[in-house]
């Protein structure tokens, strides 16, 4: 699969040195670095002017494929040579440098096996203010202190595919541009919109502002109402609020609900995975609002 | 909190050897070798005379509480002493040895930091036969080659919840009982009533045997029916039959199926990760089963 350097497009660049200063943000740089982090370099700074807000990486050929069809700003993209065939379609409008590099410089400079032979340096978008992501909004997810970046991929997957609006970012959980929360995602953290909110009292200041006319539904085991009965005089406007696996909802956060809305489980049961709550909660409330539509669309 | 060995119960023994033979199912085995391993010593010996089926372990406070609440064989438990305190209660009835090691010996024994504190040896129960399974059954799920082992503990883990009455686990799909599915399930793979379909063709064959009159539903992107008209025509006895994530249900298991049904979701969506479609799936069937019940019943 190999090819030798001719056949190589215009922005193909074999580089065969770890210490590459192009393959600097590839290099063993935590999430957290990679977004806050001032340029170190002079080929640094040229690759992070075009990303004020920081980056972010996202591995994989359909992760990749699914970010550039969405436009997201991809700064650079670095290729193992024996999967770089596999992206030349999906990369054909992409103007930026790729680094075709072997399998074992990949690994060695990544820090782990690199097995899906693509990632993409992608600069993180202006973040969006809770006000700007309610606008035109119906259905959201607000996610409370859930600091499992699987668990926050997990449900961002689910909201993109069953069509919620965006996804509300608390306070104390993981950033959803982490590199794990892409990849479970399957992209989508980078494609659906989403506004982090800071600061403490998030969720009352939001309720008296732009959450205000809107429905806060937690989600609880506890919850006096089921999910089922909320689908039934499901208000225009709801936020679904989820927490955490183990303490839950927080506190505060309860008592700014408007309903606690539980899934009725089994009495000798754990407790339902937050992942699987959202699903079920987004699936029942997306179909709704999209009445009988979903029962003929179909797509694959 | 740790204590004077004065205070132990009768069966609390401390270890301070990570050579001690009592320690070694916990040392660096693989979930494969637990199951099937021969005993290597006379320790290992009485150890294994009562799990002739294997054994497996299991970790955490809350997963080895509802093993032995659900009065599975546990063998053995090996406790950090800083977390002893937290089990005397749930393991009062427990007869079995129960060993207390410091937080690096039980570290060094396992091979990575044991942060849940307890782990406990339980034996394998004699494995049921499908047709074991579906006696008395309405509600079924079908595996089908899903190796991933945090799904498959993730779809245990809901169907248990929702009230699935028990798993069909294909040929090339994980253990249920190997230590990461246990974990993700909290426990409920050990609780739900499970039986492996071995060999080729096992669809067929189950077809013409114990899931006679059943109706084989296969989730699918692609299928031609929505879940929700399966809702409605809901057949009194189906088995949802569950693929893996990249490559979908087999072939051979497509045409086995009665209908192939679908979770409509937006164009330009990824699928959705299939514990989602799982716990989607078994929500919609398991409440319309139980009916109204299901709105009115409320646990924790």
């Amino acid at each position: 699969m190999s090819q030798g350097p001719e056949q190589h497009a215009d922005n193909e660049i074999p580089l065969a040195d770890a210490n590459d200063p192009r393959l600097a943000p590839y290099r063993l740089l935590t999430d957290r670095a990679l977004r806050d982090r001032a340029p170190s370099s002079p080929t640094e700074v040229s690759a992070t002017e075009n990303a004020p807000h920081g980056r972010f990486l996202a591995e994989g050929h359909y992760v990749l494929q699914r970010l550039i069809a969405a436009g997201a700003p991809v700064l650079s993209v670095m290729l193992t040579e024996r999967r770089a065939a596999a992206a030349r379609e999906y990369l054909s409008t992409f103007r930026g440098p790729r680094y075709l590099v072997s399998e074992e410089l990949a690994s060695k400079v990544v820090g782990y096996p690199v097995h899906r032979g693509v990632m993409g340096l992608v600069a993180r978008p202006r973040p969006l203010t809770p006000a700007e992501l309610t606008i035109d909004a119906s259905l959201l997810v607000y996610l409370d202190g859930i600091a499992d970046t699987e668990n926050v991929g997990a449900i961002f997957r689910t909201a993109a595919a069953l069509g919620a609006d965006g996804v509300l970012v608390g306070p104390t959980t993981a950033d959803p541009l982490y590199r794990r929360c892409v990849r479970v995602s399957m992209g989508a953290t980078a494609v659906l919109s989403w506004a982090r909110d800071t600061g403490g009292d998030a969720l009352s200041r939001l309720n008296g502002g732009p959450l205000s006319g809107w429905s806060l539904v937690g989600l609880s085991p506890d919850g006096s109402t089921t999910l089922e009965h909320l689908v039934e005089h499901q208000p225009p406007r709801s936020v679904l609020i989820l927490g955490s696996e183990g303490p839950g909802l927080g506190d505060k956060v309860r008592r700014d609900c408007d309903e606690l809305v539980s899934i009725p489980i089994g009495a000798d049961s754990d407790s339902l995975n937050v992942a699987a709550t959202a699903a079920i909660a987004l699936y029942r409330l997306a179909a709704r609002r999209n009445g009988d539509s979903r029962h003929s669309s179909q797509t694959k």
